[in-house]
């Protein structure tokens, strides 16, 4: 259980990852820490729970830490999970963040309150519970001590449970929307590998895409390289989800998308 | 001594912080390196300041490697510091970047010139002495070199020193500066927690809180939440200073606020 | 072996550096990872070759492990080479990224492609061939897997080379382009150390630099702090190049330099 890896929306510009990480070093000075990233935009619980999600599959044994946390100071829990994945826990605000990536490994199957945890740092600040809540609770876990000695069990069954949308298909026309947008523009569909087959979205085929910004041809390919530069593109990504692109360009602002814009998709 | 925290103002753009992390493993590849941020305003050394201070109560014992350092390559000193508090060493320019830090880990108590230090990388280059002499010198120390072998003594007392502009109260009004604003648009205040008792505010106060941007009524909260979203707040930062906050928003963005603009609150 | 350096475009607002993290720490567990930088400009294979090979001099022997990418999923090579500098590896696309830097490491001495290395995870994403070929691939090689053992040998000679123009001298004016403009300003030129010398420039020679922006006097200095605060300067940088600079300022902002700008050069 050495590992702890941490994503947070604290970005880059204050103190409070490297903070995190010395409370971290100091009460686990054995742990690896990984960043997942910290880039994830304020606030945007469904873009972290997203990219957490993507990553833990990726991550070895150990604790997931994770914090984009609005309601940090109220009322809502802060917990500590375990997996039915083997010696993967997740620690963090239930808020929805975590559940995602708890599903991809296989589910929830101990839950604690960690609220007044006895590893928490005194005095909690109402603003910071990274600090003082989540990083020493993740490195207690990280050491070795139980999940039942860090906080109050609860039902798992009571976790806040994030909705996202799903794509649906009218009238021919598979109506999705932007999961998320990645640095390159490159945007996410809600369409897994199964919904763009059921939709008979073929390598090769030629489609139209509609956004804000207009309508668009462009193809289903396997690769950006595919396309010809400057073509707009769909593929299924590192996620194995659609997503659309520009070969070298940025199909967010092609088509005129951000997150939760409808993309429209029509087999030509 | 195994433990070398690092902050500075190169960002994340260039390979500057990457190549000290080489330096650093280089010389001792021991080390766990923790990053507190690289995300500091080019050049403001005040900000750099304030931010090692609230981090360094959160590090483990070991070398604090803090580089801001806008007169690098002239006449400025390269020094090491001991701090009163045990296993705490400080490395950088001495153009007050580590005094904050240095008098909340108890005050100076033996300081070495490190820019002639035997542990340099020759030839110095003038603009980065980050690479050649800082990351040697803390890489020395984390490997346990004795710090009166990596410089020369000097008197503590002729550090330069960082004057801190401090609130006032004129009239029933405080009259407070901005210090530092964070990713989320969070404005901390020179108002420390005594400050703020004198001044008479206490939980759930209502106040007028008076920027660039105009007048505003606010109430003085324990946390975001406490605050309707969008509501105006004061509250106690994670660094128990005062802080501005619009629930959900950007207090900076709201009162027109940036690095050391004036606040002015009233009770009301 | 043990240490990995890792420098991409993938940016900081993404999962993609950590979740390449991960796969290092599932398959490499002892490895150390040193992240040069992940801020290389989209797809800019020489602003990235050119940030690793000032990089590589300063990074203990071990893997350097690089992906800017533009070509992924389409016929470029995947690479592994071992440079003549002993227990130095670099891994990576085939595109001119790892060149220069495995020129300043003395030069390839062996190559393998990696295409269908048996480290690579199954399925291979079209689009993530860091996650998926580079990372696993390193990580076989820090753990001490012999280059031969994790692809196909090929002739180094038929290693993509990367053009970089070189700067000229024209009728007494010394002819350059801009290489890479840093967080600060600063501006890096294609002139070396022996270039500046044969043209005769001198610390404190007095000459007229040309940008888009117009004409402007400046010094040729050794360092920033040894011109007036806002004065204009050459400078020979961290990397030995010749570079502009404004003390305090911005140089690409003064001059109206971008990426391979032209920057004329006369001695007064």
């Amino acid at each position: 259980m050495g590992v702890i890896s941490f994503l947070s929306d604290y970005g880059y510009s204050d103190e409070f990852v490297g903070v995190c990480h010395g409370v971290l070093a100091i009460w686990c000075p054995q742990a690896q820490v990984i960043d997942i990233t910290h880039g994830i935009a304020r606030h945007d619980i469904r873009a972290g729970a997203v990219a957490l999600r993507g990553a833990v599959a990726y991550m070895p044994p150990g604790v997931h830490l994770a914090v984009v946390d609005p309601d940090v100071g109220e009322s809502r829990r802060a917990v500590a999970l375990r997996s039915a994945a083997r010696n993967h826990l997740l620690v963090g605000p239930d808020n929805g963040l975590l559940v995602l990536a708890a599903d991809r490994l296989g589910g929830v199957v101990e839950a604690v309150d960690i609220g007044e945890s006895p590893h928490r740092l005194e005095p909690v600040c109402a603003t910071f519970h990274g600090r003082d809540i989540f990083a020493p609770v993740a490195a207690a876990l990280a050491g070795g001590a139980a999940l039942d000695t860090v906080g109050e069990p609860f039902d798992p069954g009571e976790l806040v449970r994030l909705e996202l949308p799903r794509s649906r298909v009218v009238d021919g026309t598979l109506i999705a929307e932007v999961r998320s947008i990645d640095h390159f523009g490159n945007s996410q569909l809600n369409v897994d590998h199964d919904e763009l087959c059921a939709f008979g979205l073929r390598i090769g085929a030629a489609v139209e895409l509609e956004g804000a910004g207009g309508c668009f041809a462009a193809r289903h390919l396997n690769a950006f390289g595919a396309a010809a530069v400057d073509e707009l593109l769909l593929y299924e990504d590192a996620q194995q989800q659609l997503a659309v692109a520009v070969n070298r360009g940025s199909a967010a602002g092609r088509l005129g998308l951000s997150q939760d814009s409808e993309v429209r998709i029509r087999l030509r």
